[in-house]
């Protein structure tokens, strides 16, 4: 079971959060936690080493009900988590939430938290297809064009699967929940400061030959001008 | 000691990636490491619930040597984290590496991963300057705009300390690593596409009463439209 009670923090739980384990899911919380992940670049995985937690940030791809991270195999943190229980974490801030009191600060984002055990992927064309997913998680398209993996990167690669079964999701939107008091005094400016990421214009490689151009999936990327 | 081995991962070290050690670090480390903490929102901490790693979103707040934690009181996750050893991670994304090959893609990023045992923080001015620095962290100019905390808050708040001594920052620039034979044989576009976070417009809270103006620290941060 995941827990995620962080009341009163400002990634806290409020009456415009919610908070839905996968265990429990209908339709609608698996669609909101495979929308956390499938939009994310960057999971924060947390393994044991030596019996303390250690976070680190990796990159990850789903398939749908596994979630597959990679490794070198001589990378000691993702060997120690090899059928152990590990977590990891996928959070999108959407904005700052600028309350009347200091404790009302907030944030709105999108999170999903994990928890299971890994287990080593073995069979090759699992290991594969895991690595295009990881692939196609940071740079959808891109992997048909690419040289794939080759035998020696192959045998120098690890694949963890982790089973998305114990999932949270939580999602904060909206203004701030001042103390009535706090509104009532006034005087003091409360809203939202919206956030979000944005993808600037592709830069050729030093080394690039000329005459190629950046390819059309890269391009759809790029963030028009406008912010808003 | 924190190991950040991560070789062959998408965040992994590689010839233009500097991995420190705040135990070892000189100046020039210490203030790699203050810019990846004071330019986060978010970090994922790590902490053992039942013997297992869980990791969990949270804003969080550094003065000097220290940085600084809060959660409620009731909150089993922060409860969990007193005495006991936590770690942490702030990783900024900068840009996504296409490559040549499937497993030289990457991404160009600046992490800080910290270790370290959690201490709760008992003396009542300490409380009030770490729940400054969260807010100021987040939110920088507001904490003296809006109400400070007051004793029912203070009563139901904890706040957790963690050195910064046992810390590792990774960063990633430049373009992609691809190997000789994948340079040579060519046809595959190959770059860096850019990600930054920008700041949108503020929008008013739906019951501010009428005539306060958004906050010049608020205003500062909205990020000019163009992008790039």
């Amino acid at each position: 079971m995941t827990t995620h009670d962080a009341s009163r923090t400002p990634l806290s739980p409020t009456p415009r959060t919610t908070l839905t384990r996968a265990k429990e899911r209908g339709v609608a919380d698996r669609a909101a936690l495979d929308a956390v992940l499938d939009a994310g670049l960057v999971c924060h995985l947390g393994v044991l080493l030596g019996g303390s937690p250690v976070v680190l940030p990796t990159i990850y791809g789903r398939l749908g009900d596994t979630l597959y991270l990679h490794g070198s195999t001589g990378a000691g943190n993702m060997r120690a988590a090899i059928d152990t229980d590990i977590s990891l974490s996928v959070t999108h801030v959407d904005g700052l939430v600028y309350a009347r009191s200091a404790m009302h600060f907030s944030m709105n984002f999108r999170s999903a938290v994990i928890r299971g055990r890994a287990t080593l992927v073995t069979d090759e064309a699992e290991r594969t297809a895991a690595l295009r997913a990881i692939v196609e998680q940071a740079a959808p398209g891109s992997w048909d064009r690419v040289r794939p993996p080759n035998r020696k990167e192959m045998a120098a690669t690890m694949v963890l699967a982790l089973d998305l079964t114990e999932a949270s999701v939580k999602v904060r939107t909206g203004g701030p929940n001042d103390d009535t008091a706090d509104i009532a005094t006034g005087g003091v400016w409360a809203g939202v400061l919206p956030l979000r990421q944005v993808w600037g214009e592709p830069i050729d490689a030093d080394n690039l030959e000329p005459g190629l151009d950046v390819p059309a999936d890269v391009l759809a990327r790029v963030t028009p001008v406008a912010v808003g």
